[in-house]
């Protein structure tokens, strides 16, 4: 559950290509959840996007839209990846076509599983801590709940100095928490979850920040298990 | 409708205070609709907060929570505030209450309103070009469709140089436009739009970015009519 796909400099999941080389290794299939289309591209075209990635690895990509039966699809898949966009646009998909259980129960038996951003979002509870334009109205905000609490990807710190006085981020999660009681990730870009059965691990170059409801918010350190916390 | 509440530097709606001195002359008593609850404060909070400003006015503010009749005390206002705060809760209290109905009719029959941020968000068509959380789960997103156009407060720009991998502003509103047709208007903290009848004019400090689907953004110039563009 990658905060983003690509870290500023760096090429599409260039910075998780050797985790991902073991976390997928014994994969020869993909199965590509293109849903949340960023800038509204086509799903054949970002699945090409992710596909000339996959083939670094030597792993083949097939995008969900292009089975007829999508549920079947998910049901025999070796290792999935749900790519970033638009959370609204993607949960509304999951929804109307009836998969969110599907991927639920693939990945509770253990099926290799990435997500960034939008994809990593929808690993929370609910949608509900999305940064995203509410461009799509899906019929319900809940998600996977693979882990005990959200994600708000692409966490941002407050801007020293900053004019603007539009809401923080950490504003935005705090009055998240006026309305629902679930612990909040801030996931900085470069970093990720690990999640193995229980055990959930911070990866990658940053803390991440916790939020949970009427507490001071906790700096998680990287490479530490986090299970704890929840 | 303004862009936000506060300009940095200036205390609370004190931007706008000649205007307003003007647009409410002639009202007693201001219906002030608290639900966007600003970082989760309360309502009865919420209400004294605008209270303060506009004694400055020597117009009395009730807050919408105080009556038993919520629908009655907005078909009598002489003149009605919604104030900034979380999109999502505000409209969820709109169509629960049944009010989005009552507020539109008693807006299309002249009655002067002030919206900031939140409160200028439901004039659009929908809802759907908020900045904000979904923290809370509307029945609809469709809005009051005052104007026909959508608006996006507290519009920033594209920071130059910025490393961070989350979407602009501008790639949102443009996603917004790769799943619907509506145009928006990104307006810039100090702007806003006066609407009186079908004229509507830009106001403020700035220009606003004006987005159409399938087409280039235009730059709208202040204390311009721009009714014309739609």
């Amino acid at each position: 559950m990658a905060s983003t796909s690509t870290v500023h400099g760096q090429s599409y999941l260039e910075y998780l290509k050797p985790t991902l080389e073991r976390f997928f290794s014994g994969v020869e299939e993909l199965l590509f959840i293109p849903y949340a289309r960023p800038g509204g591209i086509t799903h054949d075209a970002y699945t090409n996007h992710a596909s000339r990635f996959f083939e670094t690895l030597k792993i083949n990509v097939k995008g969900l839209h292009q089975f007829e039966d999508p549920k079947a699809a998910i049901a025999a898949a070796q290792g999935i990846f749900t790519g970033g966009g638009n959370t609204f646009v993607l949960v509304k998909a999951l929804h109307e076509l009836g998969l969110m259980a599907a991927l639920r129960e693939q990945l509770f038996i253990g099926t290799p599983y990435l997500g960034t951003s939008a994809g990593s979002n929808i690993c929370g509870i609910n949608m509900q801590t999305t940064n995203d334009m509410p461009i799509a109205y899906p019929p319900s905000f809940k998600t996977l709940g693979m882990i005990p609490c959200n994600i708000n990807p692409h966490y941002l710190d407050p801007i020293a100095g900053s004019t603007h006085m539009g809401e923080t981020r950490e504003t935005r999660i705090n009055e998240f928490h006026s309305q629902v009681n679930i612990p909040v990730i801030g996931l900085r870009e470069g970093s990720w979850l690990e999640v193995h059965g229980k055990a959930i691990s911070l990866k990658g170059a940053h803390t991440a920040r916790l939020f949970r409801q009427g507490q001071q918010p906790t700096e998680l350190e990287t490479n530490t298990q986090i299970t704890s916390y929840f």
